[in-house]
């Protein structure tokens, strides 16, 4: 598990990363900055462990992922125009992040015995939230429900995890697949501009 | 009781419905769409019962309104053009549906042992927050704050409730009377164009 | 700890003007008003208490706080071309309650035996929350991100208040004191328009 644990402290770190830099860019002061990467990194699972009823959530269980965080602040604070140029690493990373906190939430909706759909959107929420908390502080329309279809990518490595874990597939290589099965649908959507559709009108209509 | 869960289903058909509606005149993707039929459909319920500590909260504890959100979208799609016609429908669902909350949120409150002005907040919070929610996550001021006024409609059939709760009538009785006090003010207010009234200025003041 | 219970009332009182000044600068009906008062008012401990797992959750265990917000609401709709005249006095209700609140929020998360670090941001949470809370219903960045420092002076107090304590100050002399450092160094702040640095670039770039 320690691997995994590492991976989710990369991924929490490249969360708290994409906060600050939207945080910056919004010319939030310091305490607006860290607060903004603060709930990136940790909003997903935090919800799932409130909804759920995990307690000590998230970050108040384990004092590492405020570590994380703030180490993250200060990294974007000095590399802020060097980072522009990492926009691969960022990416990188934060596809990592997605991957690792969908299959997290997704196992530690299993473990407390929650119904297996419920356990797949907890990993869905693990992964996504924390980009639309983001996004309703600054006050944007949050940008998953216009343009990303990464949730869906989510969704997708979520049902892979149930499906091996139904043939007892070993669960680190299930959490391997599965995740990467996410990461890989992210890139491939990032790379050739897919959108799920929208729905112009409905099939009976006219125009 | 099981008159009264068919109307919740209903309710919550017309809350996802009128949740999908909004989305896809923001143009979000179908996952966005979906997102959004969600929380408005549930989120009043979910909100009150993390607040109550009642675990598991509405939609974990029970998956009927996850598969009736999951249909009122498909619904959506594909009878967009058509629910426009059906507005009286669909305002005659959304009566229902929050009379129901209302009373539905009220009960659970009492059950749980809170004060009763509580237990009628909770009430309102199950009747009213999803839309706030949905608002909010398509980045709009809530509706609700602006020029609906049918969160009084449940706070009237709250106290209707608790008053015909205090002279020992019949508690499904109680019910329907109540939740058509709700369903009645909402109607009246609506046909009428009643607003609450705004305080353009304090009582001693000369504009 | 009884005056500590005024000042805590006080506080409610206060934040529940700001919030309800708010709500009617932006023409919402009486409804909104009183749920934006609300929030502002208990948003904070409510978060907290809800991170924390603390039922029932402060404004659930606790009538006077929704007796005080009501009375709070009346208060501004009668005084509403007064209270223009009294900044200064509402200033002082507000940075009191801000003091008080941070206080209080890191003292519970102390007696729920959360580590330190947790427990003043639990205190900061109980004393910003309610704020951003405010602004983002009424869809607005919240003000605490851009221009405000106060979650600043929360946090210096918070510290202070910890140190004291490892040094066996009595508590209730420990409270004012860090409740005393939060006030002034909000003074200051507002009265020498200070602001936290922003970063303009990094500090190895060139502009």
């Amino acid at each position: 598990m320690s691997v995994i644990y590492v991976i989710d402290i990369l991924g929490t770190f490249a969360f708290a990363v994409s906060g600050a830099l939207v945080a910056l860019d919004k010319k939030f002061d310091m305490f607006g900055v860290l607060i903004i990467a603060f709930v990136t990194a940790v909003g997903g699972g935090m919800l799932r462990d409130v909804l759920i009823d995990a307690h000590p959530i998230n970050w108040i269980g384990n004092l590492d992922y405020l570590y994380t965080i703030f180490i993250a602040v200060v990294f974007t604070f000095l590399f802020k125009s060097k980072i522009a140029h990492l926009s691969k690493t960022m990416f990188l990373f934060d596809t990592i992040g997605i991957s690792v906190f969908t299959l997290l939430g997704l196992e530690k909706g299993l473990s407390f015995n929650l119904h297996p759909i419920i356990a797949i959107i907890m990993g869905v929420i693990s992964a996504v939230f924390g980009g639309v908390l983001r996004d309703v502080l600054t006050n944007k329309v949050p940008l998953i429900f216009e343009k990303e279809i990464y949730a869906s990518a989510c969704l997708a490595g979520g049902i892979i995890y149930l499906i091996l874990n139904y043939f007892n597939v070993e669960e680190n290589i299930n959490f391997i697949i599965s995740a990467a099965v996410v990461a890989i649908i992210r890139v491939i959507v990032v790379r050739f501009h897919l959108e799920l559709p929208k729905i112009k009108d409905d099939i009976f209509g006219k125009a």
